[in-house]
């Protein structure tokens, strides 16, 4: 038998960053990261292997972030969990001993089932397997008509990656507009716009009926009855926690199908932790159990993880995740943080929003200035940020973990008024306008105006 | 007599931002911003008339920021204020009855009396004035050689356009690097070196004797004894605050010449305010008195002396200036936040400091992805973070305010470790090596080995 002190499954992000922080916390501890892949894939890469990388292999984590620490690799999978006894035994019979034993098993691509035609040949999924993307992209290669069904993220990143190509490449989304699960909708429609404008085609508020064809994919049916002819078509369709192995040993599960975890990211079985998409998530505002998937937030749960895995500190837990997405089509930065209005409104909290455009850089007579435009939820009676949206040029990113920033300090939008942010002509908006404090203090005005300013 | 309720002296950022935050604040009351010049330009826009921008127009800031709200633009200059029958007088002879008065007068560039030949034609500095600086542009295009003595942030942007415009570019600095009044040493090196491999010619080290030349400057006399050919020289030597009309009007003066304040930006007569770079700073960290002048400062303190100006609201305080300075050149962003390292030591603060470099997008195969550098100054004992800075892409402005919002709020390294961003391949450092996270864990592993972790 072999025996390791901490048992990390899964060697995605949030299984590397489980190891590294804890064997920076730990150097004593033998750590083992036993994961199936040959190679493991930057997850939120992906969609650029099909156009900005152009192969997998750039896309690549190297495993010296692990050996060059002490960490060791095992190339393997773990096909049962023996909670008991803490042990593992792997697919090749080889049992392995651990005192702490860390599910980072990640989450598995929705395949539609129920869709009519889902099984035919140049039908696709966007796991993140590397031979499987390999496949994919010499594919699309010899396509020239694309149907991406799904306007999430991915399918918004891979629309712009594929139609780069010179491919054409039409975007199909159930919901009124693109990335509605993230944005508010003024948000979308810009990204929306902008995508067009690149020149993908969306179908918007349809859903996909039947995948046609014979053997082999040649197009799909929507449900208001058009035909879209395609070469390929690709279901972005989601993911879901991979759990299976967790739930056999016996480790609590919700009921959105993720590992239970406290605060310090442990189940119900103090030496077995559990991170990243396969790990409980609860809503940083909210309180509620959500399902947001985020190679980010597993970064944060992996290291708080690492940090906790044999003694507590009060001062490292995980306090809820706080949603921040980003994206970028070409010059173009969009991002979310916290909740959405419509969230907000939803769930009933009584807020006011608070937007401002301005320009990117400043003087906006600079070439490359970019309108930025920033959209602030804040809780009318109390000020506090719950919630922001972005967009702009390329430092929407980081713009958006400042408002990620203001809603786990718990600032309200009077601090932002009196917020000291640095500017700078090529890199910032201008200080007199820079609009996240405009933003508040918009929403200011607006929760001034029930009790007279 | 004219009377308005609120009169601003100074149209600059500072002044601007006053007069919008009062006027939005208080719509009932009238506000009059009064300046000297007919046009303002953007302040930290200056040294891109020279390049980006070509000329001054481009770089000016329109009045109907404030005339689309109602605020009264006059140009004209105060020449004495009546604080007890609360009146202005100017120099075409009104008087002008006001309620509030607000000092925004700014700062005047030094000009070094002492510097022999400082008085020759074709020696210019760079003062905040459109008209002069349109001469001096207009001067530059028919130089060949320029010589630039000043290597803080205007001597280095304006060398970094200069040099753009073909000319043969010397900066010459006192200090052993460029910038170190803001920076760490190593941030001012890898901006040197940045500056020097884009074709500017540096002297370090080294203080100006003398202006050679008989009527006309035709060079400078270095310390050392080197002399270097210039058809220009342009002194770029800092400004002092502009006090003269509050010193006359009895207004209190602290010993570094500024306007002395409150948290609220009231002067010692509570109907006279003062803000932007003639009103006194105390520094955030050190809370000593302290010369930083900087556009966002200015207009986070107008922000909050526009808001407190006729009914004090004890959210809206100014706790300290935290200095957040940052600039870019070419591709490259470079960014400071709270006190730098050497502060710290000079004050005697029992520091770590935690370094990291990364890539700014992800994976470090995309193209144009720059290398991203973090450093976090942190106190030993508590974690709170009082300083950082940036090197890196064009998100490093947005960055270094991520460090500006972490010291405003008062976290400590290991709130860092566990806080929650977002990442973006396109426009962000990757999740698993956040460099602001990874610094923090380097300084959080300094303070825990006195302690064993």
């Amino acid at each position: 038998m072999k025996k390791t002190d901490v048992l990390v499954i899964g060697g995605s992000a949030a299984g590397i960053v489980v190891a590294i922080s804890g064997k920076t916390c730990y150097p004593k501890k033998s750590f083992m990261v036993i994961r199936k892949e040959k190679k493991v894939l930057v997850p939120c890469g992906i969609p650029y292997i099909f156009g900005s990388l152009g192969s997998s292999e750039k896309d690549v984590i190297p495993d010296n972030v692990l050996t060059n620490i002490g960490v060791e690799i095992k190339i393997d999978e773990v096909i049962s969990v023996d909670s008991k006894n803490k042990t593992c035994t792997t697919k090749d019979y080889t049992v392995i001993g651990y005192e702490k034993l860390v599910f980072a098993t990640g989450s598995k691509v929705k395949v539609p089932n129920w869709l009519k035609g889902a099984e035919k040949e140049n039908v696709f999924t966007v796991p993140k397997n590397k031979e499987y993307l390999d496949g994919l992209l010499a594919k699309i290669k010899t396509c020239k008509k694309i149907v991406i069904v799904g306007g999430g993220f991915i399918g918004v990143e891979l629309s712009d990656e594929i139609n780069k190509l010179g491919k054409k490449v039409t975007l199909v989304e159930i919901l009124p507009h693109i990335l509605l699960a993230a944005f508010d909708e003024e948000v979308s429609c810009k990204a929306e716009e902008m995508l067009k404008s690149r020149g993908v085609h969306i179908k918007n508020n349809v859903g996909v009926k039947e995948i046609l064809g014979d053997k082999t994919a040649t197009g799909v049916l929507l449900e208001n009855g058009e035909r879209l002819d395609a070469d390929a078509i690709v279901l972005s369709m989601g993911y879901y926690p991979n759990t299976d192995l967790a739930k056999n040993a016996g480790v609590a599960i919700n009921d959105k199908g993720f590992i239970k975890v406290d605060e310090y990211m442990r189940t119900d079985n103090c030496d077995i932790l559990a991170v990243g998409d396969c790990a409980e998530k609860r809503d940083f505002i909210t309180r509620k159990l959500n399902t947001v998937m985020l190679a980010s937030t597993a970064c944060a749960e992996a290291r708080i993880a690492g940090m906790n895995l044999f003694k507590l500190s009060a001062v490292k837990t995980f306090s809820g995740t706080i949603a921040i997405f980003s994206t970028a089509l070409g010059e173009t930065g969009f991002g979310v943080a916290g909740i959405t209005e419509k969230i907000a409104h939803d769930e009933k909290f009584d807020v006011v929003t608070g937007f401002f455009e301005g320009v990117d850089k400043h003087p906006g007579s600079l070439p490359s200035v970019q309108n930025q435009f920033v959209k602030l939820i804040v809780a009318r009676e109390s000020g506090l940020i719950l919630g922001g949206g972005v967009v702009g040029g390329l430092s929407a990113g980081e713009l958006t973990n400042i408002i990620g920033f203001a809603i786990q300090n718990k600032m309200t939008a009077n601090s932002l008024l009196t917020a000291q942010i640095g500017t700078h002509p090529l890199i910032t908006a201008p200080p007199t306008a820079y609009p996240l404090i405009k933003a508040a203090e918009a929403a200011v005005k607006k929760m001034n105006e029930k009790r007279g300013c």
